[in-house]
């Protein structure tokens, strides 16, 4: 058994595509990780924002909560509409594209891309993160412990999509239920106890400073909406009827996401819990509910895992993406193509690959990136919507006034998000993503384009009629000394035609001497020439002769054989010369001029 | 014109090979800096060894020194022996092979390969640390300055010979005069004034440990030693009368060398210098003669600089040895071959290569390196001197047994000092080149046999009788779709046989529909083979139905044509699958078919 198959299994056949889509469960826990994960830094992204301005704003925490949960419900309404109007997937490439036009639709596919790329490390790093600060001896380990985890995803998606459902699905139930319980206990303590006193905090700074603290908390607090978008990528993954399913799982993903951000935000403010560099919101809230007892050791691990598996949206989606801008020509086409187990391998690779790059790049310290994603993820978000709106005026179907007002109040929504997270967080980074989203768009519309010239080149639409056979077939062997692999290289070259012309290059006349003494012997009647060659070139005074017979045969075509030794083991191969691949990169250029090895199958 | 033009220089024909020899002077210059720069650091290191039993033992660096120049004596009178004994280049690795065997050869080849690299690495970076203690501001460039270094003594030996001995030679001249100057300056200065008074230090140490402390001193004086070797290696590099002008110019290599460090090592006792982490013995020495004027700064200046000449010294030997290693079938045999300008030029890329990787792995602070390489140098020595005693031994010519007392007192004083070398610096670092020679040796082994292996599976003695022609050619064309690229396919195989069938596999129906209505008009008259394919695979058909062909025609041959497509710019390939390169690499190991590319040239 070979390691691929090992690790990836057996192949599945094209006509299972159907048995290989995911339920609604599977779905959710697939699809929601990303979105969720963000319940575990969200509401104390928010109150590190508002401690700034002391502690008498920590109270504003809860209207913030409530408007990033409105906003939640806005967006996911719009997605909804969105994937039953796009039932066969309607990601915001498409949706923007179709709608707007090609640049609007590859700004929001390149955002998206990025963003994945993004989710992958800075996922991954905080979930590795978390395990270090309760184990600190691991932390020297870091950046292993991150490859090894994306690697294991990358894996484990590589078998396939509902094997990543079903793998996955357990540890993203954990963590919804062990939160679903922390808030119900919540409750009931707070219904059946006495109310703890009030926090009341010193008032601390100005009205004006006030406004701009809350607003970037506001801002900071969007990062719970990331991923969001995901259901609405990968549509095509459920059981028909997919759009049904999607938007089911979607609905149940913002109710989960807006309970569980608007439940730690208020019983984080009604605890009084502060943001501390030591220990996050969310263990604080967890210790103070459960004290530290299984339940605690529980929410701590599973919050841990989800943190690592937000990183699984990435690769469900990033994949299906990139095979539809794939599929328009957008990418290289190989992004386009199924794997063994149906899924887009090589997209997968490609999403395991970049991020392993990046934990590389910054050592597994990834906090830089994350204001990085938020602009992505909005920017996807408002050209989708915009989408919408331009989709049901184009239509004027049922309800399309009722639609147009989802839509509309989405785009406007999201589009202010966008301008407050863009100017909040520009010299934290949001600029970078201003040179990387138009930078992959260009790369995009170049690679378009190369794919048109080339489709235009290979046309047989402006084909000259009838092709002509070729008039006359010559084969120069290229000889290297007097041995095996000549011999069988002579033997395949009197198999191509009958005008067949051994030539040695000649760089020891002694070495020279010894071959032509030889030669008639074993040349089964093939004519040798020998060039000379002052300045020990190989590849020149070859290449001249080249050029003499083609000038000659005006009409016909050369071939070039090579007798090419095939060594048993890899390392062997730096033990030979490489020049007949030389000699085949310069050929390759040649109008009129074929080459081809004759492979002489080395022992040991 | 290229740019491998504009950095090497128009190529440089075979015949001219002698005039490209060195002149004793340019000799002197390109063989002996690396034994000269370690007037930079011998005597410094013997008093940093010296100090740490009190400053009591200084005054030892006096008899120190003259042992070590009495080392120098022996060991280059041997080396003139041997010189005369081995006119055609008589480096370690020939007389120990020669006359002790091939492992002693091996072990000797290995440990100067090995040394030539590390020679490089320590002395780029020693040079380039002079350099960023004058300025500190340049210390954070450290790694590039070194990088840029070896680039430039690559680039200026890749030119040829004679262009490094023109280059190098004035920095080397320089150095040696203005030392010389030094010397006698100081002997002027102690002639004509009164004597200083002389320095008493206080007694610190009991004699036991002071013999050791002394020892070790010694022990790390030899480094003075390495490179002593070098002119040997070159033999052939001179103009002829090869041997008597190696010969001469090892003897003025020595006598500079005995001079500079025995003049260096009294004056610095006499003048009482201190061995200090922030100044170095000879900057010290310098400003106590010179103060800080012009001719300080020309000894810094040419210090800093010779050291770094220390590596061209290397980049001079290595491809020499490695060519005569290579053309034994001990290393890969391109190292064997002269390039453009008469040098192996891929010993010197490959040198290059290694200390590059060295320089950027320890970044620039190759300090731990220093200890690796007098163990090298020494076990070569020994080795060499071995091999001639019994050289005399066999030969037994006129005045051989001077000869054999000789080169026997030259191995007898190198072993003591490598065992000496070995045990001091063993927990240094010196236990490393206890594992890398022998592995090296190993790896010669290895492809030795690859080579033996080789050289027998292709001769022809073992040729069965008269070889048979094929009795049938089949070409099967693979094809992706139908476009100009096939059409340019077809057109050739049509020129190779008449046996032709193209191949389709099918993945995707809708597609194999669309191109079996289209074939009958394009594909002059070749039938289309649709293969089905239930797991996406192309290659695993394909391979599939040519074992089937194959099976059918057992006396045949087979060739499978693939259309390439040739992009006009590289990362295009990245456009396209790599489909084709798979099947060939599938094919290449199947014995009886011949796999081609047909190109098909891109434009855009």
């Amino acid at each position: 058994m070979s390691l691929k198959s090992f690790l990836i299994g057996s192949p599945i056949e094209s006509i299972k595509e159907k048995h290989e889509r995911l339920t609604k469960t599977m779905g959710l826990a697939v699809f929601s990780s990303d979105a969720l994960s963000s319940v575990a830094y969200g509401p104390e992204e928010i109150l590190f924002a508002l401690v700034l301005g002391g502690t008498a704003l920590l109270h504003y925490s809860i209207p913030i909560a409530a408007g990033i949960v409105l906003l939640v419900a806005i967006v996911a309404t719009s997605y909804f509409q969105t994937i039953h109007a796009y039932p066969s997937g309607g990601g915001a490439y498409i949706v923007a594209k179709e709608n707007l036009g090609t640049y609007p639709g590859l700004v929001a596919g390149a955002a998206l891309l990025i963003d994945y790329v993004l989710t992958v490390t800075v996922s991954i790093s905080a979930g590795i993160a978390a395990i270090t600060s309760a184990f600190p001896a691991l932390r020297e380990h870091t950046v292993v412990m991150c490859l090894v985890a994306i690697l294991l995803i990358m894996v484990v998606n590589l078998r396939g999509v509902r094997e990543s459902g079903r793998v996955f699905s357990i540890p993203v139930y954990i963590f919804i239920g062990s939160l679903v319980l922390l808030i119900v206990v919540s409750i009931a303590k707070y219904s059946f106890s006495s109310p703890p006193p009030i926090q009341e905090y010193k008032e601390a700074t100005s009205n004006g400073i006030a406004f701009f603290i809350i607003l970037r908390a506001f801002a900071s607090g969007c990062a719970t909406l990331t991923g969001i978008e995901a259901v609405s990528n990968g549509v095509r993954a459920f059981k028909a009827p997919e759009a049904r399913n999607a938007g089911i799982t979607l609905i149940w993903m913002a109710i989960t996401l807006g309970v569980l951000t608007m439940g730690i935000a208020f019983f984080a403010d009604h605890y009084g819990i502060l943001p501390n560099e030591n220990e996050t919101v969310l263990s604080q809230l967890a210790r103070t509910v459960f004290s530290k007892g299984i339940i605690y050791y529980i929410i701590q691990f599973a919050t841990s895992l989800i943190l690592i598996l937000a990183a699984n949206t990435s690769f469900a989606d990033f994949p299906r993406l990139s095979s539809i801008m794939a599929s328009d020509r957008y990418l290289p086409r190989q992004l386009s193509s199924r794997g063994d187990k149906l899924v887009f391998s090589n997209g997968i690779v490609i999403l395991g690959f970049l991020s392993v790059l990046l934990i590389v790049l910054f050592r597994g310290d990834t906090h830089a990136l994350i204001p990085l994603y938020a602009v992505g993820v909005f920017t996807a978000f408002t050209l989708s919507q915009a989408g919408m709106v331009k989709h049901w005026l184009n239509a004027r179907g049922k309800g399309w006034l009722k639609n147009i007002l989802i839509n509309g109040i989405g785009t406007v929504t999201t589009a202010i998000v966008l301008v407050i997270i863009a100017v909040e967080k520009f010299t934290h980074g949001a600029w970078i993503v201003l040179i990387a989203i138009p930078s992959l768009v260009l790369l995009t519309q170049k690679i378009h384009q190369h794919y048109l010239s080339v489709a235009k080149q290979l046309s047989l639409d402006y084909c000259l009629t009838e092709e002509k056979e070729f008039k006359h077939h010559s084969v120069i062997i290229a000889v290297s000394g007097i041995q095996q692999a000549v011999i069988s290289a002579i033997k395949y070259a009197k198999a191509l035609s009958d005008d067949v012309v051994a030539v040695y290059v000649c760089i020891d006349p002694v070495e020279t001497a010894r071959i032509k003494a030889k030669w008639d012997k074993y040349c089964m009647g093939i004519p040798l020439l020998i060039l000379e060659s002052p300045y020990r070139s190989v590849v020149e005074p070859l290449i001249d002769y080249i050029d003499e017979v083609r000038d000659t045969y005006k009409e016909g075509v050369i071939t070039v054989v090579l007798p090419e030794f095939v060594p048993s083991k890899w390392w062997h191969h730096l033990l030979h010369n490489q020049t007949a691949l030389f000699i085949k990169g310069v050929i390759l250029f040649k109008k009129g001029v074929v080459s081809t090895s004759v492979p002489f199958h080395l022992k040991s």
